[in-house]
């Protein structure tokens, strides 16, 4: 057994940077700039995130997506408030409780749905059945993940039903886009598509986990609450003081599309993956994500051939999850192909 | 339409004091006495409840019980822990985020269960299910009622299986017993049986709801966190300075058996209710709750008739409870077994 | 040595409750009335305040002056302000950090003054001294304590300039008023006059440490944070089932003027210890509380007598407090005259 | 007037990374690696760490020093802690109120002290005057800076001393070290000197403002709160996923003594401005900051010649902050010194 056989299908937070952000680090890393955002490069990203959006936004640089889906929620939720979401949404399973430190104690309700998704129908039953009264938790916001836990993503319909519904009963929108390039690439259409224009009020704009060192955005459609989250973000820490690093590292991965380069990448190798799963597939594959009914012997003849990847749910449900990054070796790939396809047939 | 047509069983919690409260009230009510909690009245609580449970234990007084719930709770769960209760849980549903705001932002794990109770068999999954990471809430305790949201009574054995298996995976046993008494009474065992006995660690044991003005204790079986229990209780605004007064509600309530006497009016009248409900009881008669299925059209009947009692679950389940206080009038009660049978056959 | 050797100066927490409150708890102690706040005792409530203070005001009751105090807060300041008072307020010393439990962890910024007054200079100070910026809490809130914790008054003129300098900076004006009828029997002014007339917006006023079992209000000049407040409570557990109950003490207490009888009683205990102190006296009596330069002989001495007193600061200090409450014996009082006398002169 | 003429003294976290940053983040640029610290990079920190202090240490990487202070400082005090520290301290001033966030309300003790020192003796007096009672925060913790606010270096003595003081009291040690080599490069002593052997309990490790992009270690000499943090740490979305680039900058800035380097460079600058300052001085220049009199005119006079510093308490105190970092143009520092010993003789 040599070292090479070890083929990390794990997380495309395992990846390196892309060489672009090594450059565009070099590129800022010079002289005394003004700290903690009043930089010139911090100073810029309103206008590209929002160029790219299509929209005026105000946007803030954040070096990890948990930090901006739970400052984001924190601006949206009172410490009684409540957030729907789906019960295998990021935020419910492994934040360690990030929503409900940031709010101060907020509520999730966590709902059922297909794919990983929330529908408009099943949130607006769970609304209609929250019972309007001081001794409950007070709905304030949903929270959907683009694309989902599952490696699907909502389609613009999907959201701007979804998105009526919860403004209908006064919740505000958050959109986990930790893979929101995966999506967008897969789904094609234009980014406010799937954002503003569907009625999501503020988002996690992920590319840490599609080739960055470590850069989020969180980004604000709904511009009001924009002090209050500025505040919350210093007390937490979260703002850097060089913060030009990492809105350099967001500027590069907005200019020459590089997010939509190394994600059609990434979810190239996914669709290989999941044509050769074929019938072991638990759900489409849509972004950088393949969820595989394995088996327990699926499992062990793929990881003693050197494939690394981690369990979906429970242990013994024989599921597993394959993601793929912008940087997997296109060796590793096809032996991936070659050994799921010579699993025996389900 | 005359004013003794209002006729309500909505909650006990609605009901008066009894006698005997007053009388406790009025025998403490002379003198100057050390505040916050070196009275004589409350100096007797421990050993009090302690003769009544027949265990040492500590015992704090308070004015409500989701204070009691709460900062029980807290004691049990660091902020990043997780709080598995049965999906109805009061706890869950009617105290707008209390465990979430005292613990600093613990999660609630939300389960099914028959009858509102929780089962070994149901806790043991969910908690194999839950991943060791640092990326999960860690699962710190486990919550129970005692009589259930459906009025039904946890069995001795029922609770011994349950602490030893949340015993087993490091959870501490959280009992909320806001109608403690009126299970206590139905199960004609020693409170120990359903307490200590079967593992039961803190134990919120209400007097309010069985007769009391606001009279809740925090029972200590586990006695190792009373000191950060102190702290926070003090810290919430819970420490009464005139603490003789609810003390002397509760040394009353234990005295001659003021909390048999009470809960078995309670649970008389709704056991007769129950028989009048026959077959459109969804859960047994266990305390002194009646949830039944009336229907849209058995609902109107019945309030038009005067009765007073809330919607179960959403208003169009046609569900609906009623509850019966130490002081309903049994003029009330029988009018009402009337009105059910009346009601046409399901 | 003998039982009525035991004469209590400690706080007015230690008294009882005055009759017309036991009248009142059992004049309200009948039938079943719609819990958590919807009975006609706290139905009156809102009016009862508004025509004490010539003002609409909306009223909370509650059951601990900490939860009131910390309550009120938290609706005015955000998890990242900065509330500012005396370094010897209640909710600096004695409330176990309540302040910043209820609002999320606002800071305290603490200032100096005479007699335990804030006045408008020292504020202004600190204001124009705040840098402001996202690296700082953020001004929200300013608390003063009516009567003061020396037992001092403030007047309304000094009250009107100090709200006018934290309106001036967008503050809002929070009065701690567990004392505030002993403080208003020496001002002998309307209530108006030392609240929203001068610019106060919440109020926490406090009956129980002058005759009621345990009864306080918070009262909402500035109405408009009412339903945040609401929630606050709610998930606190400071909404009690049976609002009834401390309704009707409050009830009782602006009706025929109890508040001032028991306050004068009170207070004119403390003029006469305050005379008999002389020479001794650290802060002109104004209310009930007496604050006396005893030296560590001094101390022993009226102990030895049977004399329970605190402390006040560090025990080398040789200061101490003595607080008369409603039900004060008159002969414990001229004892404790007579003792004071008998000391030799500083 | 000309783009170079802009002269900034404002912060060392103006700077750029040097090169030696650059080249730690290209080399560890590739592949796919475990993330959330499972790397080889991150593995070794406790190893580097533990060697540079000469003990046994834990130690986790963030990104800032908000952070590592308010996370060290929660794990070290409960929610109704307080914490002793100088009244000009980062933690009190400049970081939006964050040690109240992460600990859930645990309360700033404000302390005087020369040279924005804290001695033992103050803080013995503090805490003999902190009652020892259910009514107060309970004393947890002391934080001390090193360098001070004020640019000044406690000896080893003065913190064996504080120290001792901390722990007989039961408190534990935190020392924000955000410039803690430009106080060390002062000293000229071994780590342990003013760490561990001192006892330090826990230290913010700073390298950000010494020539990181952005790298900050909380390393633990008492390791027993290290699986609290990590909770804790994860729950703040501060764990990076891509934790290597943080642990490769950390890894770089001990190698070669990179930190010594950077430190030399800032202090040498920081001395030349403090001889040219002379008698404007208003505390000795003992690592990279340099604390002058001004005055409104001389103020004036540095920024119209182009010089950007910060004020230092209120502007009108006529007080100024000037930074060096370690990438300073000799030039500017020169240019600098000649406009301070221009100005007019105090």
């Amino acid at each position: 057994m040599t070292a090479q056989q070890t083929m990390r299908f794990m997380s495309d937070n395992t990846a390196s940077a892309c060489p672009e952000m090594l450059e565009a680090l070099a590129a800022a890393n010079h002289g005394l700039e003004v700290a903690y955002g009043d930089d010139p490069w911090t100073q810029r990203l309103d206008a590209a995130l929002g160029a790219f959006f299509g929209a005026p936004v105000r946007a803030f640089a954040l070096a990890t997506g948990t930090a901006a889906n739970a400052l984001a929620l924190a601006t949206l939720t009172p410490p009684y408030g409540a957030i729907f979401a789906h019960h295998e949404a990021h935020i419910a399973c492994d934040e360690c409780g990030a929503p409900a430190f940031y709010s101060g104690g907020a509520q999730l309700m966590l709902l059922e749905g297909a794919h990983a998704k929330l529908s408009a129908e099943t949130l607006a039953a769970a609304l209609d059945g929250h019972p309007v009264s001081v001794h409950t938790v007070q709905p304030a916001a949903v929270s959907v993940s683009q694309a989902t836990e599952l490696g699907t993503a909502y389609r613009p319909q999907e959201l701007t039903e979804l998105c009526k519904v919860a403004h209908a009963h006064g919740l505000k929108v958050h959109m986990d886009g930790a893979r929101f390039a995966n999506a967008l690439t897969f789904l094609d259409c234009h980014p406010a598509d799937v954002t503003w224009r569907a009625g999501v009020d503020v988002l996690s704009f992920g590319a840490t986990k599609n080739g960055a060192f470590a850069a989020e955005a969180v980004v604000f459609f709904d511009t009001n609450l924009v002090r209050d989250f500025e505040l919350r973000r210093k007390r937490a820490g979260h703002l850097l003081s060089k913060s030009r690093f990492v809105s350099a590292q967001l500027l590069a991965y907005l200019e020459n599309d590089l997010w939509r380069r190394n994600a059609t990448r990434a979810n190239g190798f996914a669709q290989r993956i999941g044509a050769a799963a074929g019938a072991r597939l638990i759900a489409p594959v849509e972004a950088n994500e393949v969820f595989v009914r394995l088996g327990a012997e699926g499992k062990r003849t793929l990881r003693t051939a050197g494939f690394e990847f981690y369990d979906w749910g429970a242990e013994r449900s024989g599921l597993a999850r394959l993601v793929t990054a912008w940087n997997q070796e296109t060796t590793h790939v096809e032996a991936l192909c070659s050994a799921l396809e010579a699993l025996p047939k389900l």
